[in-house]
């Protein structure tokens, strides 16, 4: 006869319960299987969509395209990818995507040349801020949308103000002209602009809300936002050189640096994101600070020993030139560390943000076009900034900032939160803001062929 | 006065709603930004813990026990990582880690090799199966655990035949002898010890529902299975040649590689979730299929550029040695490409597995040891397999068994799921399954060191 379980079983139950025992094992198995199968044709699809750059179109717009026609199959009857536009992991995917594109950016830039370039950036900045914003606000809202209260256009205005610079960014690194002074003013125009749309932000939702603004509270965020981006530029300057050798100290092996170099990116978004900044706006600057750190030791399993097995019997002065080859490989940049991560993240961002792309937004025709008015509106004031960028393409510099992307709907989302933007007004803006984002990458591409 | 908004206006709001338009943007700020400074931690508590390689021990042991600090620092009264250990985008960066893990693993063996110890390889699983099988459901479950159903005993025996090639896997690699006939032995013995498992788990569970087991649905199962790895070996010495050639033509730069390369993993790790196989068992496959693949040309940024300008000025004997040299490095083996992203993703794994062991768990002085006595049988059983092993380490073969990882726990829950298995049973087997894969790193390490 069996005897009944002992007590300190019964009694264990709640510990078990209590322990979410290797919840990744047991649970949502078939939920990571998709998954897995959609990371695969998102790279996929990315790689499909590059070949755009056949025709001389950078790869970041045949990866939103590819990304548009994922996200829109459901006109053509599957509905199986609506689903995966939403999935917190993919779209934490995306955001990954975008931090790590920024932090390559920033590896690739460094704080002497952004400053260098410091006073035409804020111009570019403040006028790209002020002209939307009244146009917006004073013209085309209540011209276009009549109606609506003054706080719905001011919330319209403060969306035209925003810039999104990942587009822009991969532009320029897609066509190899991140060091030209236009990419770098359109770089520190789109930081500042990221800091005055914080504070837009917080006067229009004052003014909405209370109907008036709490000049202490807008002194605060304009406050963190200078102590972050002053602290970099200082970090940058006086920690980097330091840490750079520091770096080239450590022999753990290139894990080891990655890990140190991409912990100090999500370090630097994290402290952004707090303040209110973008979280890519954290990742450049971890990026402008690393941009001198050099690794003495990037070592890919085989080459070494590959190469030494070619030189048996090779001549001392040969080994000699050959050792300088090999100083050169192991003395890597940490650019070179990250491209492959890059490589892996980056196209989710911009694959994920084209299948957000919802194609049957554009059947009503009037929403369509008072959009478009909009988008005319909104690329016209970044242009206007572009005139004050001084001797250099001012074009080039005017529509790197026309791109709004997720900043342009986070104030939107705002406005609509806070019962000022309707969900209407809200779809016109997101049209917009991706007629915006689609227009942008072609257009550079042409001017940057014109130069 | 103001007019009445158009009632387009109205009209849109559906289509508006209907879109969740850049969801990414809007929503899930904070969560994001938490997610990326937890990343970064995670990636530095892997490396901190990893310095234990100075003291023999494998890398991955020192994750594992970041883990069980990060994951208990409730203990001394900080509960934010809690939280973390459960967070669904960090539980599934942890399944990529350990796919990618088998992938690169894969990518290390080839088709050929696994054959050649395939017949090794089957007795090791078959044993390995029957042994702790028999041990758990007649000997040490109604021994130390009396008072349970029948069908309780068959799923402790049922979970103590899994084997998780995980943590072996990862210490062979840490130590640099996945080429060991070892190793390839345990890779391929834990292969068909999955495939063994599907059948065990169907076989348990019709018992446990039915009490009876329909031959037709363990047949298909048993089919399906092996067409997969059938299919897997054909593909390999059929379609990989060919495709290696075609890889090695595509001139699209590395990011087009390691796409493809990558995209291959997805897809094997979900159709074998399809089927029912664990993930890294279609990852480790893909793996073996893309082994002979090389790339022409693997292009970090900067090298080539600084090699050239370095040789400026060299004469040609010179030039051609140090030209042989870029060929090597262009040349570069897949593995090179994808190790970045594995040392960005691998380390997930470990350390959120140590997160999810609560040692609050421990604190039941009569579970422990029930586990204690559970996990001498779970080893006992899985080094009888090893002595089958041939002409090898045997101590080693059967060692390298020993972990159950998730494989165990996806048997338990099964069993709780169908009332069988009550939660404290889970607890025992919980702990069971940690000190299974806590105990195996540092005696591999030894036994490894030994010879």
């Amino acid at each position: 006869m069996m005897r009944p379980p002992a007590r300190w079983l019964t009694c264990l139950a709640g510990a078990a319960l209590a322990a979410p025992a290797l919840a990744w094992a047991a649970g949502d198995a078939a939920h990571h299987a998709g998954l897995l199968l959609w990371i695969g044709a998102i790279l996929i699809a990315a790689r499909v969509g590059s070949l755009v750059q056949r025709f001389g179109q950078p790869a970041v717009l045949g990866e939103l395209a590819a990304g548009i026609v994922l996200g829109n199959l459901a006109l053509v009857g599957w509905t199986g990818a609506a689903v995966v536009a939403t999935d917190p992991v993919l779209v934490f995917l995306a955001e990954l995507g975008v931090v790590v594109l920024l932090f390559q950016i920033g590896l690739e830039s460094n704080v002497q040349q952004m400053l260098a370039v410091g006073a035409r950036a804020m111009a570019v900045a403040v006028v790209g801020v002020v002209v939307p914003f009244v146009l917006g606000t004073l013209v085309v809202g209540p011209w276009l949308l009549p109606g609506l209260g003054a706080n719905a256009y001011l919330f319209i205005g403060a969306t035209l103000t925003a810039t999104s610079v990942g587009i822009t960014g991969r532009v320029f690194r897609d066509l190899g002209q991140l060091q030209r002074p236009e990419a770098r003013i359109v770089l520190g125009a789109a930081v500042i602009d990221d800091v005055l749309g914080l504070v837009i932000l917080a006067v229009v939702s004052a003014i909405a809300t209370t109907g008036s603004v709490a000049t202490g509270a807008v002194a605060i965020i304009v406050f963190e936002a200078l102590l972050f981006l002053v602290g970099a530029i200082v970090i940058g300057r006086t920690v980097a050189p330091p840490l750079s050798r520091l770096f080239a100290r450590i022999h753990a092996g290139a894990g080891m640096k990655l890990a140190l170099a991409l912990s100090t990116c999500m370090l630097f978004a994290w402290v952004a994101a707090q303040i209110g900044l973008a979280p890519i706006v954290g990742a450049f600057a971890a990026g402008l600070v690393l941009d001198d750190v050099v690794f003495s030791d990037y070592d890919p399993p085989s080459f070494e020993r590959d190469v030494r097995a070619a030189l048996a019997g090779a001549d001392r002065d040969t080994h000699g030139r050959v050792e300088a080859v090999l100083d050169i490989h192991r003395n890597r940049h940490l650019e070179d560390l990250v491209a492959p991560v890059g490589h892996f993240l980056v196209p989710f961002f911009f694959v994920v943000t084209g299948m957000q792309v919802k194609l049957d937004l554009l059947a009503d025709p009037r929403a369509l076009m008072v959009a478009l008015a909009l988008t005319v509106a909104a690329v016209a004031g970044k242009i206007v900034a572009g005139v004050v960028a001084g001797p250099v393409d001012r074009w080039l510099v005017g529509w790197g900032m026309v791109p709004r992307g997720e900043v342009g709907l986070i104030f939107a989302a705002t406005g609509m939160a806070l019962g000022v933007v309707s969900a209407a007004v809200f779809a016109v803006i997101v049209i917009t803001v991706l007629a915006t984002t689609l227009i942008t990458p072609p257009v550079l591409a042409r001017l940057l062929r014109r130069r």
